[in-house]
C-alpha cells in the first residue's frame, strides 16, 4: 500500500475543503453571526494544519499506484471530508450533537439530503449555504474537481484513472477525451454552466438571490437540502417547474451534454440509457398524475406534483412539494421502484443507475438464452458495443452486495423498533442517496429519532451508496491491509 | 423441441395425479358427502381421458432431449397439475370461483400455503385432505416421484437428469448415487419415513388421526395449509413443539439424512450449509424470544412461539400459532429476512436457499479481493470443493431475476391500492412459497381481497418460486419456441 501518495492526496482534499468554506465564512461575517464565523474559522484553521502537515510529511513517492490505492484514497478522502465538514455545525451549536452533525454532513456530501433537523429556517445563512454547497461538491465529486484544477496526475495516468473510476457513478466510466484532466475540466465546465443556468431561471421567478443560489446548487448536486422548513412547497408553481426540469436534467449522463456540445445530437437520442431514463420518467409521471388526480383540484396541479416528486425521487434529490407518503399505493410503489433504479450513470444522481439496470436485465436474458442453448456464444451489447464480461461480473457483484448491505442494515436499524416500512425505506433512502422515505422518515419528517448506532449504520450506507460500495467496503477488508 | 416426449410425460403426470386423488375420494365417500364425491369422480375421469390420450397419441420419439426440453416439461407439468388439481374445489363448490380455486391449488402444490379462504373448518374432509396432500406431493416434487416409481428414463440418462435438476430446489442438484432412479427412491424413502415419524409423534399428543395425517403431510411438504381456522394455535404446546421440530427437520438438505443413514455423521456436521442453517435458526429464535418476552406470560411461552414462528417462516411452511404481525419491529425484520433466505437446498422448504446465500456471499468477497488484486486467480470453495464458475453465474442470474420479478410483481399488484408492506410482503410470501406476509396478508388474514389480475400474478410468482424461476420463465421466452 502506497501510504504516502494516499496521505498526500488526502492533504490536498482537506485544503480544498478549507478553501470552499471561505464563502460560507463570508456570508456569516456579512450577517454578523459571530458564533458561526468563529466555527468556520476554527474549522478552516484545523484543515490548514492537517492539510499542510500531510503535504509536508508525505513527500513524493514514485512507487506504483494501483486500483487498490485508488479505492482506499477515495474512501478515506470522503470520510475525512465529512469528519471535518461536520465541525462548523457542531462548533457553532447549530447541531449540538456531533454524530448528528456528521449524519447531516455525510448526507450533504453524498447528496442524500436526509436530515436530522426538523426546522432549518432558524439556522444561520452561512451554515445553510455550507449545508447546500456540500451537495454541489459531492454531486460531481471532489476528487474529480481536484483532477480538473491540479496537475496531480499528469505523470501517473493510472493514478488519475483509478481515482476517477472510483468516484464517478455508474458501471463503467467513460473518458470523454484522452486526457483525464481535460475530461474532468469538461465535466465541471458543463456542471458549472448548468448550475448557473438553473440559478438564472430561479431568479427570473422572483426568488431571492440567496435562496436561488442554495436551491440551484442543491438541485445541481441532486442533494435535497432545502433552506425552508417546507422545502420547495412554498415557492410558486413556476419555480417548482424549474426545479423539476433541472432535477431531471442533472440526472442525465453528462457525456450526453458533451455530445450535444459537439452537435452529435443523433447519437444522444440513440443512447439506450438516455432513452430508458426519459421513457421511464415520462411513463411514471403520467401514471402517477392520473393516480393522484382525485387528490388535487386540477389535472395540472396533479401533473405538477407528480412530475416534481418523480424528478426528486428518480434523481434521488429529495426536495418535496407534496407528501407522497399520503398518496395511493400504486403511486407509492412506483416511487419506491424509481428510488431503487435511480438516475443515469455519469450524472450527479444516485440509485442503482439506469445503465446498471439495463446491464443486469440484458445479461439476465442472455443467460436464459444460454440455458436454452448451452452451445450458444453471445455477448451483451449496449449501444451496439459489446460489453466486457468483467463489467457484467462487477455489475452482478454490485447487485449482490447491494442486497446484502440492505438486509444487514435493515436488521440492525430494526433494533430501534420502528415499523418495517420505516426501516426498509430509511435504508433504501440512505443507500440510494435519496433522503426521504416513507412513514417515520417520510417527506414531512426526519431521521432524528433513530438511535446513535442506527445513525452510524445509515451514515455508512450513505457513503456506500455515493461511492458505489467498493471504495468503502475495501476499507473493511483484511486483504487491503495485508502486505 | 421434442413435443412428443413432453406430451407423453405430461400424460403420465396427469395419470399420477388421478391416482393420488383416490384417497380423497374415499374420504368424501366415507363421510357421505356426495357433492365432493362427484367432483372427485369427474376430475379423475377427465384426468384419465387426457392422460391416456396423451400417452396414446405421442408414441416414443428417440430424438434428443436437452436441458430446454427438461425445463419446459417441468413447467408444463406443474401448470397441468394445478389446472386439474383445482377442479375438485371448483366443481364441489368449496371454492366457487375457478381463479380462486387455482390460486389455492397452486399455493398447495408450490407449498406456499397462501389461502383465499377465511374459514376452512366448514370444508369436506376429502377436500381438506386433497388440499394438504398437494403440499406433500409438491414438496419433494411430483416428477421426482415419477422418476422413483417408473423406468421412464432408464434409456435416456440426460432426460432424467434434466428433469431432476429442473424440479429440485437449490443452486446445484446432488446425485446421491450414480443412478437417478435410485436417488429419487432414496429421497422419497427418507421423505416418507420422516412423514410417518411426524404423524406418529402427533398421534402421541392425542391428535385425531385425520388431523395428524393432514398436519403431518402439510409439515413434510413445508406447505402450511391447516385444517383449523386458527391453524396450529388451538393444539397443545406438545403438538406445537412437534411441528416446530419437524418443520426445521424438513428444511434440512435431504442428502444430509442420507449421509446420516450411511453413518457419515462427521461430514454432515462439517457441511457449511447445514451449519449456516442451524446457527441462523437458533440465533433468530433466541433474539426473537428475547424481543417478544414482554408479550407473553413466561420465557417458555415466548420461546415456544418464537421457535414455532421462526421454523414456519424459515422453512416457508406458513403454519401459525401467533400473530407475528403484532410483534415488535426487530422480530418482524428478522422474520422478513428469514423469509427471503429460506431453507436448505435439496429440502422441501422454499426461499432463496441457504446454499445460494452462501454462494452469493462467497463470490462477492472473492470479487472484492479480485478488485484489490486483479492478477489474483481464486476459486470459490464450499465444503472445500471448488465451485464451477457456471454455477456462480447462474446463482447471480437467479438473484437478478429474483429482484426483477419482485419489483415487476410489486408494481402490478400495487394497482389494487393496498399498503406498501402488504404488497411487498405478499409478493415475497408468494415468490418464496411462504404463505402469510404482513398487514393485510398477515398470519391471521388471507389473499381473498386481491383483484383477479393480482391473483394471477401471485399464482405465477408461486410457480416461479417453487420451480426456481427458469422452468416458468423459459415458457415466456421467444427463443424456446423458435426452431
Amino acid at each position: 500500500m502506497n501510504y504516502r501518495a494516499i496521505g498526500r492526496f488526502i492533504g490536498q482534499i482537506i485544503l480544498l475543503e478549507a478553501f470552499f468554506m471561505v464563502p460560507a465564512l463570508a456570508i456569516s461575517l456579512y450577517d454578523g453571526h459571530m458564533k458561526e464565523v468563529f466555527s468556520f474559522l476554527i474549522t478552516i484553521s484545523i484543515s490548514l494544519i492537517i492539510g499542510l502537515s500531510l503535504k509536508r510529511i508525505t513527500k513524493k513517492d514514485n512507487r506504483g499506484f494501483y486500483a487498490k490505492e485508488g479505492l482506499v484514497c477515495v474512501g478515506f478522502s470522503w470520510i475525512s471530508l465529512s469528519i471535518i465538514g461536520a465541525l462548523p455545525f457542531f462548533i457553532s451549536g447549530s447541531i449540538p450533537n456531533y454524530l448528528d452533525a456528521l449524519f447531516e454532513t455525510v448526507s450533504g456530501f453524498t447528496t442524500t439530503g436526509a436530515s436530522i433537523l426538523s426546522e432549518v429556517e432558524p439556522l444561520d445563512r452561512g451554515i445553510l449555504y455550507w449545508r447546500s454547497f456540500s451537495h454541489w461538491l459531492g454531486g460531481m465529486g471532489v476528487l474529480v474537481f481536484l483532477l480538473a484544477i491540479s496537475n496531480v496526475g499528469e505523470k501517473n495516468k493510472g493514478f488519475t484513472m483509478h481515482l476517477m473510476r472510483a468516484e464517478s457513478p455508474g458501471p463503467s466510466v467513460g473518458k470523454l477525451v484522452p486526457k483525464i484532466r481535460d475530461t474532468a475540466m469538461i465535466l465541471y465546465g458543463i456542471y458549472i454552466g448548468l448550475t448557473v443556468l438553473n440559478i438564472i431561471f430561479l431568479l427570473f421567478g422572483g426568488m431571492p438571490i440567496f435562496d436561488a443560489v442554495c436551491t440551484g446548487i442543491g438541485t445541481a448536486g441532486t442533494g435535497g437540502f432545502g433552506i425552508k422548513n417546507d422545502s420547495i412547497a412554498g415557492y410558486s408553481p413556476y419555480i417548482q417547474w424549474v426545479c423539476t426540469v433541472f432535477m431531471l436534467l442533472f440526472g442525465v449522463n453528462f457525456s450526453c451534454y458533451y455530445l450535444f456540445l459537439l452537435r452529435q445530437v443523433k447519437s444522444v437520442f440513440r443512447d439506450e440509457e438516455f432513452r430508458f431514463y426519459w421513457i421511464m420518467n415520462i411513463g411514471a409521471i403520467l401514471l402517477i398524475s392520473f393516480n393522484i388526480r382525485p387528490l388535487y383540484s386540477s389535472i395540472w396541479e396533479a401533473l405538477r406534483h407528480g412530475a416534481f416528486q418523480v424528478a426528486t425521487v428518480v434523481t434521488t434529490t429529495g426536495f418535496a412539494t407534496a407528501d407522497f407518503d399520503a398518496w395511493p399505493g400504486l403511486s407509492k410503489a412506483i416511487m419506491l421502484t424509481l428510488m431503487i433504479v435511480g438516475a443515469s450513470a455519469g450524472s450527479t444522481g444516485g440509485g442503482m443507475k439506469c445503465a446498471r439496470i439495463i446491464l443486469i436485465a440484458k445479461s439476465l436474458f442472455r443467460n436464459i438464452r444460454k440455458t436454452i442453448n448451452p452451445q450458444r456464444i453471445e455477448v451483451v451489447r449496449v449501444n451496439k458495443k459489446a460489453i466486457d464480461e468483467k463489467i457484467l461480473d462487477n455489475t452482478n457483484a454490485y447487485l449482490a452486495s447491494y442486497v446484502l448491505i440492505l438486509i444487514v442494515s435493515f436488521i440492525i436499524i430494526s433494533f430501534d423498533g420502528f415499523s418495517i416500512t420505516t426501516n426498509i425505506s430509511a435504508v433504501i433512502a440512505c443507500l440510494n442517496n435519496i433522503g426521504p422515505g416513507f412513514e417515520m422518515v417520510g417527506p414531512t419528517s426526519n431521521y432524528a429519532a433513530f438511535s446513535p448506532i442506527s445513525k452510524l449504520i445509515l451514515i455508512i450506507d450513505m457513503l456506500l451508496g455515493r461511492l458505489e460500495i467498493f471504495p468503502i467496503l475495501i476499507l473493511f477488508s483484511k486483504s487491503t491491509w495485508s502486505k
